[in-house]
């Protein structure tokens, strides 16, 4: 588990990278991941949880290590030319470390899935069927630059049952590696074989394929980053991937909305943050709204470009044509599309041909209309007279969130610790044999 | 939709098979699928339920048409030398057609799924969460020789307000499409586009591959089938597949099982049908187990060949040795593999290192005993004093099922309705921004 790793090395000293094969190494990896999960699984919660209280103490402790090893990921990013966002991403320092133990201890203090009864029936020879739920196995996560991902992705894994197989990002490796010794002494201490939380120990990028190729030895897959390694994952993946790669999220303001709401939520909408994935991208409004200029007057003055058709450039001289591939862009900046539509089945079949299935919203105060936009919307979260920055785990009291899913199967929206496990069934017998 | 088809037709005379481009064909079918689809979803349950009851009347209309075209591809098999099993599966009587209708109307009277609130939260600044089931989209269904399939899992896809794309076997070809004809009939009657069960129009093996490939097009495939189709389907798959391979089900037999009872069991578990997945494999019996031979006699006796290791062996001289290739064998026949194992945690261990994750059962009277292998033994099925014949939807009390499944994610065990459906997030607010 490398607990005498040298801040210094960028690359993992007990790793001959020149003599590695990669292949037989994530096997190897994955094979001890999940002999480690059956020993996890058996614990119980409580264990489980003290394990991360102890985990978090651990990182706490190795604050100066870890600091000192993000300090030289930091100087190697900007000698690499690390944009300033991606060096923020990348920088630790007291607070943010706290921070990371202080999530680690929420997870902690989660209410635990695994073992809850989904339901239960009595057929009628007697026999009685209970669904209970039970963790995935072995989780791969593969992220970027945000070395608190190790800590967050690892203590939810943990939580619930799960081992976990990391791959972070080369910008950060030495900044995860301290994480992840000190994190993972802390779950040793409490119990938990070192193997549930294995990080690993090369950079080569043949280890993301071996992982995305591992079908049957990892169970799930989740990618934490920009859209190239989303998208990259989607494609090669052999495991299943929870994930999305898109949230081209639009609201739109009904002819009854009430205006202020309407110009409230816009605004929050778009410009809280623009660099989440909840954040609106396409304000789609009714034509028989009462006051549109109302609408884009505070985003223009907050310093959002607008970009608009050419019934939405008629409300403001400020608002720019659109182009075509406006409709399907994920700004992620200060940057809004904006359409005019001929009432809801206008912003229906808009929403329908553009949207990425992440979250999508209606302001009206027509309920019947509300209904038929949280019906007919067929994105992971629907949204009727609030912000779409909502869009978080945190948000939807989960607690924490391992990612926000578009697919369609298994767990949909903002994922937690519930996603993170399967069921099986159990059939209680008094000796029933079929007929 | 094929409306008038020539029974005497092996393929689909509406296709120019010769100038067929088969990407583009399902490419097509697939869109036209997702359309349909989306008109179903926003369909009163009761009117889909409805349709349904029109199809099973239309089938049982269509019966003469139906028989006709079944008596040219049961001559058709038997001329290119099909099995007699296979002959069987393919072939259609009046009662198995009826049975069919049967089935139908038994799925339009389930319970829907749809529109099910999961779950509901109230957030502290008033946002309501709710978490509510809907369809998951195009599920692809890829068959062998039974044409039932067509009718079956066409009814449940219908029921969970789902499109199907099927592809069934090119022996079944003239009764699948006489099925489809006549089920479709009855559901455009019942206001479902047709487009909602669509048939594959040709058996060009290239179809499957662009099936298996068309990753958010199709959203889920179902392959019933044999286990070279499931393996293909699993290794070549870009879509998420719902099945199972191998059900290598094991009954332990506890030293504290009661004899009687376990005798029953384990007979039935592999003898009242020896070809369904849900069948016994091994036989796993506690050195400790008092009647061992009361165990093994009424399965001889039953005709049923055994295979054991050194210690089986020694309990009765009918007992052929096995060798390393039975532990890891579903022989979905009269052969059963016998081993002798060291109380639970040899046949915990046995089962972790064999079992396909299908079905597996402890007899035994002894509930802590029980309770370990429940929580321990990690299969879709886990069983305590019943036979693992069970394994099965309907069984279960779900209706029907679209099959079993030993995958991680989504869905485990016995398919049904729910298992077609996956759930969306509505945010119901009062305007509400995020701070």
């Amino acid at each position: 588990m490398n607990a005498l790793v040298s801040p210094e090395s960028a690359v993992d000293p007990s790793v001959d990278e020149a003599a590695l094969d990669v292949p037989a190494l994530v096997l190897g990896l994955a094979r001890a991941g999940r002999s480690a999960q059956r020993v996890l699984a058996t614990m119980p919660s409580a264990q489980r949880a003290q394990a991360l209280r102890l985990g978090a103490a651990a990182l706490r402790r190795a604050a100066p290590a870890i600091l000192e090893a993000n300090a030289l990921d930091v100087v190697d990013g900007k000698a690499a030319g690390l944009s300033s966002a991606m060096v923020d991403r990348l920088r630790l320092d007291p607070a943010r470390i706290d921070s990371m133990a202080d999530a680690v201890e929420q997870v902690a203090n989660l209410d635990d899935p695994v073992g809850q009864i989904i339901d239960e029936t009595r057929r009628p020879n007697g026999m009685v069927l209970r669904r209970v739920r039970v963790p995935i196995g072995l989780i791969g996560i593969i992220y970027e630059s945000r070395p608190n991902v190790t800590a967050d992705a690892a203590a939810l894994c943990v939580r619930s049952g799960n081992a976990a197989l990391l791959r972070g990002g080369s910008e950060a490796a030495r900044s995860n590696r301290a994480i992840h010794t000190a994190l993972v002494a802390g779950l040793v201490e409490g119990g938990v074989p070192a193997e549930v939380v294995q990080l690993m120990p090369t950079q080569d990028r043949a280890a993301v394929g071996a992982m995305l190729a591992a079908s049957g030895l990892i169970d799930m897959i989740v990618p934490r980053g920009g859209k190239s390694l989303v998208a990259r994952v989607q494609a090669d993946a052999r495991v299943p991937v929870l994930a999305h790669l898109d949230g081209i999220n639009h609201t739109y303001i009904d002819r009854q909305a009430e205006p202020a709401m309407a110009s409230d939520i816009a605004l929050n909408a778009k410009m809280r943050r623009t660099g989440i994935c909840g954040s609106m991208e396409t304000l789609l409004v009714d034509a028989q709204f009462s006051d549109p200029h109302g609408l884009v007057a505070p985003l223009l003055e907050a310093g959002c470009e607008l970009r608009g058709d050419a019934r939405a450039c008629a409300i403001d001289p400020r608002i720019k044509p659109a182009d075509a591939s406006d409709w399907d862009t994920e700004y992620l900046e200060a940057i809004l599309s904006v359409a005019i539509v001929d009432g809801l089945d206008g912003a229906l079949a808009h929403i329908a041909r553009h949207a990425s299935g992440h979250t999508d919203a209606i302001v009206t105060a027509d309920e019947e209309a509300a209904a038929r936009f949280l019906s007919e919307v067929d994105s992971a979260i629907v949204i009727h007279n609030a912000s779409s920055q909502f869009a978080d785990g945190g948000e939807f009291g989960l607690g924490a969130e391992i990612g926000i899913a578009t697919g369609r199967l298994h767990a949909r929206g903002p994922v937690a610790l519930e996603g993170l496990t399967t069921y099986k069934w159990l059939v209680l017998g008094t000796g029933q044999i079929r007929p």
